[in-house]
C-alpha cells in the first residue's frame, strides 16, 4: 500500500502510467477512457449485470436530456443539484423553448414516466436499472475516477407497494454491494448518513466507504429509500388489491467510476495497480524467457500454456515484444496483471512453469498440474481483501472523546444535529453517518455528555 | 414483409407493441429503450465488439462535449453539422467561458488527443472505436431508432501512414460489415456517396443501404476515407522510417440503432417483429400445454428441455404464466422469438417435442433429438436472409432511360453533378452513389446523352 504522503501524487499519475486513462482532454474534469481503462470497467459492469440479472432488475436505457420542467419538480432534489448541471439552452441556431439538463442523476427522467409504467399492484415490484453517463459540474479540484464532471454510472431505481417493501429492497441491495465488493476485494463500511447529508429528496441514504491510503473515505456506493417523496410530485400510483389507488415507495441504489478509483487506491504499491482477478482483462501474461537456440521451443511450449490456460476461462496474453524480460515485468506490473508465468529452458527441461502473482508471491508449479494457477488466483484475490481489510480495521477508532486520529473515527452521539456538526467542526471530518448494522451504545455524547444513543462515524473524505 | 401502404403505420406501432421503446418522453425524438428492445441492441453491440476485436480494434471512450474551438477546426465538418448541433452554454448558475457541443459524431474530440497520441510510424496504424450516445438535432420527422435525437451510435476510427493503407482499411470495413450484417440476416447494397452527398469533411463516402418495405432505402452503415482533410487541422503527424514528419491519413466506420431500425422493418410481418437468432434475447420459448392432471408431468419435461437447451448454449425461456397457449403465442410472435417449442401430453406420450420457427415451419421433433434444433434456427436465419435478398433483388431495376419505378433504381450516368441532380428531381429520389464494386457501363447518360462511365443508383431514402 501506498504512504499517505505519497499517495495523491502517486495516483495522479499511475491512472495515466497504467494507461487507464488520459487527462489532456480540454474540457476540466473530463477524461478519454484509455483502452485498458475501459476495458476494466467494462468488466466491473459485467458484474453489476450479473448481480442485477440474479436479482430481478431490467436494464432500460432513459435519455440523457432532463426538460427543466421535469427536473424542477420534488422541491429538495432541484436544491442539492442546481448548482451542479450543465444546462443545454440552444440547438443549431435557435434557442430552446424550454431549456434542458444533462442528467446529473435520473430520477426526474424516469420518475414521470415511472407513472405511467405503473398502473395496479400487479406491475410492483418495479426493478430497473441503467448504466449511463452522467454529468456533474463540480466546483472541488476534480481528480480522475474518483471527482469528475462526466461519471460513468450506474443507477438502480425501484417502485413498491409500501414502506415494508422499499425496506426489503434495500436489504437486497446491501447484500448485492457485498457480493460486488467482494470480487472486487474491498472492504468498506456502511453508514446510515446523518439527515443533513442525505441524498437530495431521500427520506434516509446510507453509504457504503472505503478507506484509501491517503487516510480519506472514498463513497463508493448510496443506497436511498426514498419513500413516497418522489411518488406525489410525480404521480407515482398504483391501484391496490383493495381497488384504491395509493403512492408507491421507491428506492434508488447507485454506483460509479469510482469503484476503479478505490481499486486503484486500495490495491496499488509503488509498482503499480493490482488488480482483482475479476476485472483483469488479461488474468495470466506469459513472459517467454529466451535462450540462443531455444527461440521456438519456449515459444511453443508458451502457446501450449496459453491454450491450456484459455480453455480454463481465463485470459491469457504471451508478452512477445523485442524487450527484456525485466522490462516486460515492469509493464505489467504497472498493469496489475494478477498472474506472471515465466518460461525458459530450464523450465522445460525441468517440466514446470515458474509463476509470480501481483503480490509478490513465487512459485514452481509442475507443468502437469497447470490448473492450479486457479488456486493461485483465487488465493491472491483473498490475500488482496485481507489486506485491505486489516489496513481498514486497523483505522477505524472507536473512542469516547474527541481525539486526533487518522482513518474512521467514531463517537458516541445523542443525535442531535448540533452536536454532530461541532465533531466535524472540531476534527476537521465529515460525519459518514451511525454505524449499520446498528451498534449498541451505552457511553455519553463525546459533545454534550448526554445519554449517547449511538455513534456518530466521521473521517476526512473525499 | 409488410405491405408498403401499411408500411410506416405498422413500424410505428410494432417498436412500442414489441415493448422495444417507450416513446412518450416529453423531449422529442428522444425515446426511452425498454428493457427487451435494450437487450436486443446491447447483443447488437456485442457482434460489433466481435468483429472489432478480431480486426485489432482497440475500445476508448471519449467525452461527450466538445469545446466549440475544438469543433470548428475543419472546416466543412461544421458547415455539415452546425445547424443540428445541442449546446450547453450555462453550468449550474455560471455562463461557460466556452460553449460545449454535444457530439453529433467524435472526430472533433478524437482527434485533438490522436495528435497526441501518435509519434512515429511505429504507432500506426491506430485502430479505436467508441459505442457513445450522440446527439442531432433533427429537424425532419422523428422515427423511433430510424431518426431520433439521441442516437445510440458505434464510431471506428483509424489512423494510417498513408492513402493505400487507409484504402487497406476500408476494405477490411467492408469485410466486417458483410459479417456483421450476415448475422442480421440484412441485405444491403453498397454506394460511393456522389460528391454532394458525402460526409462533411470527407474525401469520400461510401455508404450501405437497406431496402425497406416502404420502398425508401436506411442508410445502415458508412464509411468514409478522410485522406489529410482532418489530421491537417488536427496537426496529425507521425515520423516516417526516413526521419521525416508526415501528416496521417484515416478513415471511419459509423453505424447506429437504425440498424433495429432495419432488423425491424426487412424481417417483421403482421405478427409482429422477427429476431434473428443472433440477437435474440430469447431464442427458444417454451409453452407448457396444460391438460388436467398432466400439470405436474409437463412442466417437469419442460424444465428437462430447457436444461438441455441451455446447455447447447442457446437462450430459453418457459411461459408458465396463467394464459391460454393461444395468447402466449401470440405474445411471442409479437416479440420475435425465433424458435416457439409446445409440449403437451401427447408429445411426451410420444416422446417428441413440436417446434415452430417464427417465421411459420412446424415439425416434430424426437425427444432425443433436441439438438437438431440448433440446426432449425440455423435454417431460419438463411431464410430471413434470402427472403430479404430475394426482396431486394426484386426491386433493383437497372434502366437505361428515366422510368418511374418503385424501390432502387440504377442509371447510366455520365458523372457530372448537374446530371446527377437532374434524375434525382426528376425521379423524386435521392443518390445513393456509384454501385460498389464498380459496375461497367456502355450506355449513355440517362441525362444529357453523352458517353455513361458509371451507373448512379436512386431510391426514396429515410
Amino acid at each position: 500500500m501506498i504512504d499517505r504522503e505519497k499517495f495523491d501524487e502517486w495516483y495522479n499519475e499511475i491512472v495515466e502510467e497504467a494507461e487507464l486513462c488520459d487527462k489532456r482532454y480540454p474540457v476540466k474534469g473530463m477524461n478519454i477512457w484509455k483502452p485498458y481503462g475501459w476495458k476494466i470497467m467494462q468488466n466491473i459492469d459485467a458484474i453489476i449485470r450479473e448481480e442485477m440479472e440474479r436479482t430481478g432488475h431490467d436494464e432500460v436505457y432513459f435519455p440523457l436530456l432532463i426538460p427543466e420542467g421535469y427536473f424542477k419538480k420534488e422541491e429538495e432534489h432541484i436544491k442539492g443539484f442546481s448548482s451542479e448541471v450543465y444546462w443545454v439552452t440552444h440547438a443549431g441556431k435557435n434557442e430552446l423553448e424550454e431549456r434542458l439538463v444533462l442528467r446529473p442523476t435520473s430520477e426526474t427522467a424516469l420518475y414521470s414516466i415511472f407513472s405511467l409504467w405503473i398502473r395496479s399492484h400487479a406491475d410492483l415490484p418495479l426493478k430497473t436499472f441503467q448504466i449511463v453517463n452522467t454529468f456533474r459540474y463540480e466546483t472541488k479540484m476534480t481528480k480522475a475516477f474518483i471527482r469528475v464532471r462526466e461519471i460513468h454510472f450506474f443507477e438502480a431505481h425501484t417502485c413498491h407497494e409500501d414502506f415494508e417493501d422499499a425496506e426489503r429492497q434495500i436489504k437486497e441491495d446491501l447484500e448485492i454491494a457485498e457480493r460486488f465488493f467482494k470480487k472486487l476485494c474491498l472492504p468498506y463500511v456502511t453508514s446510515k448518513r446523518p439527515d443533513w447529508d442525505k441524498f437530495a429528496g431521500a427520506y434516509y441514504s446510507i453509504g457504503l466507504d472505503v478507506l484509501m491510503p491517503s487516510m480519506k473515505t472514498l463513497q463508493v456506493a448510496s443506497i436511498h429509500q426514498y419513500k413516497q417523496n418522489f411518488s406525489i410530485p410525480f404521480n407515482i400510483k398504483y391501484e391496490g388489491k383493495d381497488g384504491k389507488h395509493y403512492y408507491c415507495h421507491q428506492t434508488t441504489y447507485g454506483m460509479s467510476e469510482r469503484v476503479l478509483g478505490a481499486i486503484i487506491g486500495v490495491h496499488g504499491d509503488e509498482k503499480g495497480i493490482k488488480l482483482p482477478s475479476s476485472i483483469a482483462p488479461i488474468k495470466v501474461v506469459i513472459i517467454p524467457i529466451i535462450f540462443k537456440g531455444w527461440e521456438e521451443k519456449i515459444m511453443e511450449e508458451c502457446r501450449k500454456v496459453k491454450k491450456e490456460i484459455e480453455a480454463m476461462g481465463l485470459s491469457c496474453h504471451i508478452d512477445d515484444r523485442d524487450k527484456t524480460p525485466g522490462n516486460k515485468f515492469y509493464d505489467w506490473e504497472l498493469k496489475g496483471v494478477p498472474l506472471r508465468i515465466e518460461i525458459g529452458p530450464k523450465d522445460i527441461e525441468n517440466n514446470v512453469v515458474r509463476i509470480a502473482t501481483r503480490d509478490g508471491i513465487k512459485k514452481r508449479i509442475a507443468r502437469e498440474e497447470i490448473e492450479k494457477i486457479k488456486d493461485e488466483l483465487k488465493e491472491y484475490d483473498e490475500r488482496l481483501y485481507q489486506r485491505a481489510k486489516e489496513f481498514l480495521e486497523k483505522n477505524i477508532h472507536v473512542l469516547n472523546k474527541l481525539e486526533d486520529k487518522e482513518g474512521i473515527v467514531e463517537l458516541p452521539w445523542c443525535g442531535k444535529e448540533e452536536c454532530g456538526k461541532k465533531m466535524e467542526e472540531e476534527l476537521e471530518m465529515k460525519s459518514l453517518g451511525t454505524p449499520l448494522p446498528e451498534k449498541e451504545c451505552n457511553e455519553k455524547c463525546a459533545i454534550c455528555g448526554g445519554a449517547a444513543l449511538t455513534w456518530l462515524r466521521l473521517a476526512k473524505t473525499y
